[in-house]
């Protein structure tokens, strides 16, 4: 640990790095490992001086008490990376930096920021000579500390001036690749963890929801369950969320277990903003959708208990039943609902790169994830292998590998799903995953209804299967409403 | 129809309409009709001109060709109404007017206006002096021609210089009550429209449900499914969007059926937004996100017509099977789908009312929606029975009424979905409602294993069943994890 003073300041840190909660403070000890010299600094100096003769000392790192003093240590030119809370404190302390900082300079905003702000935030310091860099970084603390999936996004000049950095310390699979590859210009990083995080819920979720099933119908206690994650984990599910689950199953400290921790769960917003851009480009992200709404619902704690004791019923629990059976149904299950939930981040990133020309290249992404984030797994290879395969592939369950699983997968998965519905145990996420499914496959949906429903209150028009596409119809279905059309009426 | 010029200028308006697609002209012939004298004025001259030489031929109606003429037309306080596009349109509008009125003049905009411009409007204009009512009008332009629901809202000082006008122009339920009522300040009335709207989108997608069960598993025809939905229209169900289904399935021109009509439906952002809104109010509207997102599903027409081809299912038809026990099933899965739908809805106002101080009366606005606009229906009618019999009901579903309504179909409710399930018909909507229903009377959801897993990874704390609530614990569970709480980071 180096306390910095006026006498040995100088440029020799390959990096600085602003705000030290847990991601900052483990991204830095990571840099220090692979040899970096990093400067650090916290708006509040108590956290830097906790940090710096707590988890930092015996490093290298040096830390900052100022933002001047920050940047006066780094070598040109200079990388400062962010890791504030997204939102006001990336532009407060952009505004901060931008005084300090020369032309082709970078700054990094390695926090969680929703990418339309990194797109103005990459346009807006591009006329100033600054590149910005917005980079998406998953792996929680574990991940910050050895290894995280770094998807960097941004001005295409900042690249070859964090390269090195960040892919020392981000993961590798293992092949030795790194879990780090440009992304695309402006906000493309943040968009691509943005939908990311919105998988990660999904994931979570259908996790959630096989728990459930065995734990209430199939009333098994968590050492069983346990046994059924670990061995899950052996194969196509093999994966960080699967692994840790195992381990929560397990863990078992002075009488502590699951079961005391309080079926209520929070959120911080970026599931949240993957289907809030999932219906501004009008791309059908269901799973995440559900996992979001289900995250709402297990919150009103409080109504549910009252509703509980006042709404029926069927029996919650499968009377009798092949508890081994199900389990294996369970596990198609939620590989065919995680096809889906992952067919549709992809078709939402696919619109996004179209509508942003960012030409994101898919298997790259697959490639990102493989290993120090959140929802690294095994499958991940195979979604990478599909671009390989037909990397003008238009959904991921047309590859003739997700085709076939699902194939095989989806008798257990209209079981579990049959399963959960007749017994009044709730499956949110996969049966709205089936029903995507389902739809995406019907040849002919009821939409007709619903555009001659539209036609006929608002004249709206249609088109018709007979006709060419984008020639429109409008029928006066009554023979008494007028001929024209409801221009200006949104419905 | 009389054409200003400047002999025959003067304070003759009751009220002056700007914009005159459909439902600004037929609003006008609905005033005009109840002897309101009104100005109307189009930024398109010769639309204006065609509506003054046509529908308003032989009508009060006077023409004006400039907003300046519009104005000199009212009589003081002067109440100009626009009906023009929401969004950019409207604040041109505002502003044009502006210079023109005088305080304790009033702008009602009756677009479809994102509620949380009309708060701003709404503020903005009472500097001003100006009252701003932002009134949602639904009905389409039947509706809006015969008597459509009106739900405004803004400065209350609005209301007694609007209420006649709006109370006299507006539908009736059958005893006789305005289906218009003040719903509350600033943007309360919007944001009432923008719920009916995504409601609305609810409705339709599950009477899409139940028709495409009925075409495709049970192979009925049009005649035949127009039958069930005359009959449907006689009981619990009876609605517009029943009764249009039903003149839908009878219409045949020419050889024109339902049939030729594209299942690509489009939208023009309403239920969209009041799935933002339940994302930002963090309010599990399920079931309208699931309509939203089968609308994008719909769209995809090319990309399904493709997958129809790739991806395999189950039988999509029952073999035998008695056709009118399923008939039943599925009008009693309707109901309890539409149940859940309504009260999800009014979840989203109870939690939108709190944040903005609205007081929403719950009852009041079941009776606005009872006649005139798109979900009007006898249901409303029960609705509105549950508030008056509790005014602090929490939820519709605990209300006795819907609770043993529920009760009663949900086996049939549960049968419907499994089916679907089952022979792989996709049933979005109501099998997400399904699902909701038994998450919210689940005592125990498994979002404890996702808080653990939050915590895991992210060291996001949760709180314990067994300490008092607010109280939050990390457990550090590899036991290599930091002590540090992720304070700044995002998941």
């Amino acid at each position: 640990m180096v306390n910095i003073s006026s006498e040995n300041s100088g440029m020799v840190c390959d990096i600085g790095v602003i705000g030290l909660a847990v991601m900052g403070q483990n991204l830095i000890l990571n840099m220090n490992d692979h040899g970096f010299v990093v400067a650090a600094y916290n708006r509040s100096a108590a956290t830097t001086g906790t940090f710096i003769n707590g988890p930092a000392n015996n490093t290298k790192v040096i830390a900052a008490y100022t933002v001047e003093e920050l940047v006066k240590q780094l070598k040109s030119p200079r990388v400062v990376m962010l890791m504030v809370k997204a939102g006001g404190a990336v532009d407060d302390t952009i505004k901060q930096l931008l005084p300090l900082l020369e032309q082709g300079d970078v700054i990094i905003d390695g926090g969680n920021s929703n990418y339309s702000d990194s797109q103005q935030r990459s346009i807006a310091l591009d006329q100033k000579g600054i590149f910005f860099v917005g980079a998406g970084v998953s792996g929680g603390e574990e991940g910050a500390r050895f290894g995280p999936s770094i998807m960097p996004g941004g001005h295409p000049q900042a690249w070859p001036l964090v390269k090195d950095i960040l892919q020392t310390i981000c993961a590798r699979t293992k092949d030795g690749s790194p879990c780090c590859e440009w992304v695309g210009k402006n906000g493309a990083g943040h968009f691509v963890k943005m939908v990311h995080n919105g998988i990660e819920y999904g994931d979570m979720q259908i996790i959630c929801e096989v728990y459930h099933f065995m734990k209430a119908l199939l009333e098994m206690d968590n050492p069983s369950m346990q046994a059924v994650f670990r061995e899950w984990n052996k194969g196509q599910l093999e994966s960080y969320l699967i692994e840790i689950t195992a381990d929560i199953l397990a863990y078992r400290k002075k009488g502590f277990s699951l079961d005391l921790i309080l079926d209520s769960a929070g959120q911080k917003g970026t599931g949240k903003w993957t289907v809030f851009n999932a219906l501004d480009f009008g791309t059908p992200v269901t799973l995440i959708g559900e996992a979001v709404f289900a995250r709402f619902l297990s919150a009103l704690k409080q109504q549910r208990t009252v509703a509980a004791d006042i709404l029926g019923g069927p029996p919650g629990r499968l009377d009798g039943g092949d508890r081994e059976r199900w389990i294996k149904l369970l596990g198609e299950a939620l590989l065919a609902s995680k096809i889906v939930s992952y067919a549709q981040g992809f078709m939402l990133m696919q619109q996004a790169s179209d509508e942003y020309g960012w030409a994101l290249d898919y298997g790259n992404i697959a490639q990102l994830w493989r290993g120090g984030c959140i929802i690294r797994s095994v499958f991940l290879d195979d979604i990478k292998s599909a671009y390989v395969r037909n990397p003008e592939l238009n959904n991921l369950m047309l590859d003739e590998y997700f085709r076939e699983t699902i194939n095989r997968a989806q008798t257990a998965w209209r079981k579990v799903v049959a399963k959960g519905v007749e017994h009044g145990l709730p499956l949110p996420a996969m049966s709205s995953a089936l029903a995507f499914y389902d739809g995406y496959r019907c040849r002919t949906l009821p939409a007709n209804l619903l555009q001659a429903q539209r036609d006929y209150f608002g004249a709206h028009t249609y088109e018709r299967v007979d006709q060419p596409r984008g020639e429109r119809f409008h029928t006066n279905w009554t023979g008494e409403g007028g001929q024209v059309s409801s221009g200006d009426y949104n419905a």
